[in-house]
């Protein structure tokens, strides 16, 4: 089973068609996408936190389980009120912080005839799961490990490491068992009404099409205590790497959907 | 008044120095995100929800209003179940669905010589307030206008206007009165420990500083039934000057944290 039970929490409602439950699917998205949105509930509070965070998915337990095809909790840096964790009837029984996560990448603006036909193309995943702070120490270095070489395959290995003890202290990092997950993706070009269409005056002088778009990661900037003379070969090929793959699927997702 | 007053709720508590509450800040994060995420709470589920939502501020009653200067609301476009808006407890006595919206620019990842060190220049937006389903014709068409030229300026007036009735009854707009907001931004490059920056091998083999990042639009591809023999210049001037400004961003964003 490599696939997210379809129930009524994870279901695609709107355009149904768009949806995806797969691991690889929903792994990749949110594994790809630089930035996670993460909302859950503080009841001191009457509307829902959202709060950008840097994750990505591993499973501590078998560890080169791979994520296209396997079970996957989401790990997620930064800080959560530790309040949150403490009481039981906040954190829905013994499970955790009831917690949603959201990957979003943008592939392109489709422009229609009519505003009302106008779309993007998009790549979005939400899991839902149960948030616990990870106290061992064995696995917030197995997280920070995941998390930073997510961002930039090999950093961890090419900086220092490991961290001390007062890092991995400082460090919060959160484990979420995903209770359910899925995808919605939107691919091709507009799709307009028929009586625009046959309007020549309106297609002669509307361009109709994609406009794509990905993330550009540009030429590297030295801080001001770099001592290292070259950017390192690893970075610059990753760099060029991610520029290529986005674009590329920015213009894929234009022939995929026609 | 430009700005939003601080709460509870909206107060930037992980370093504050941080947070920023002026409408000028918070308003241009959200209208230049290429997506907002949008979290709510849905009583029939543990869990809430996050839906990648198309949006933008304005003031339909002050529609001159400067969005720099003024209150806005926010009218976000995508469908949210109007089950949600109905029952009075639901919605928070009579003032609407309580719903988080939050927009993040990635704007570079900051390399430090130790993981613990890294992380990433970002702007980011929260606001929270109280969403209804637009009903009026009137305020109906304003937002779509005012979120299809946000989307690309003057496209509105240059594709077919205004929608049919059939189109504009379809569309369903959020009216969010917005109760508090924030943004939040990291600026500069990275900050290392001192045992770190006196250990030579390790700065001499470890490049550190800022990979700038920005979302780049390509060569628009025209869609099966355009009929349009060039793409119009104000599609061109936009794509090539939001290229321009977001590089631009990113770089700025490295030197004015210094």
């Amino acid at each position: 089973m490599a696939d997210y039970p379809k129930t009524t929490v994870n279901t695609v409602k709107r355009l149904g068609k768009r949806g995806a439950y797969d691991y690889e699917t929903v792994h990749t998205i949110i594994n790809t996408a630089s930035v996670l949105h993460v909302s859950f509930n503080d009841p001191e509070h009457p509307f829902p936190v959202i709060l950008p965070m840097l994750g990505c998915t591993a499973n501590f337990e078998f560890q080169d389980a791979d994520a296209n095809s396997s079970p996957q909790d989401i790990y997620i840096h930064g800080y959560v009120s530790s309040r949150l964790f403490k009481s039981p009837e906040k954190s829905d029984g013994e499970e955790g912080l009831p917690i949603t996560i959201a990957a979003t990448h943008m592939d392109g603006l489709v422009l229609a005839l009519a505003p009302f036909h106008n779309s993007c193309n998009y790549r979005s995943a939400i899991a839902y799961g149960h948030a616990a702070l990870v106290t061992s120490d064995d696995e917030r270095l197995f997280a920070m490990q995941r998390i930073t070489d997510n961002l930039l395959p090999t950093r961890w290995a090419n900086s220092r490491n490991p961290p001390t003890k007062v890092e991995l202290n400082q460090t919060s990092i959160l484990r979420v068992k995903v209770v359910s997950a899925s995808a919605k993706v939107r691919e091709g070009g507009p799709s307009d009404d028929r009586p625009d269409l046959k309007n020549e005056a309106l297609r002669k002088g509307t361009w109709t099409g994609v406009v794509p778009v990905w993330q550009q990661w540009g030429e590297p900037s030295p801080g001001k205590d770099n001592g290292c003379e070259e950017v390192e070969g690893y970075i610059e090929e990753w760099r060029l790497r991610e520029n290529q793959k986005g674009k590329a699927i920015a213009y894929e997702a234009i022939e995929k959907g026609k």
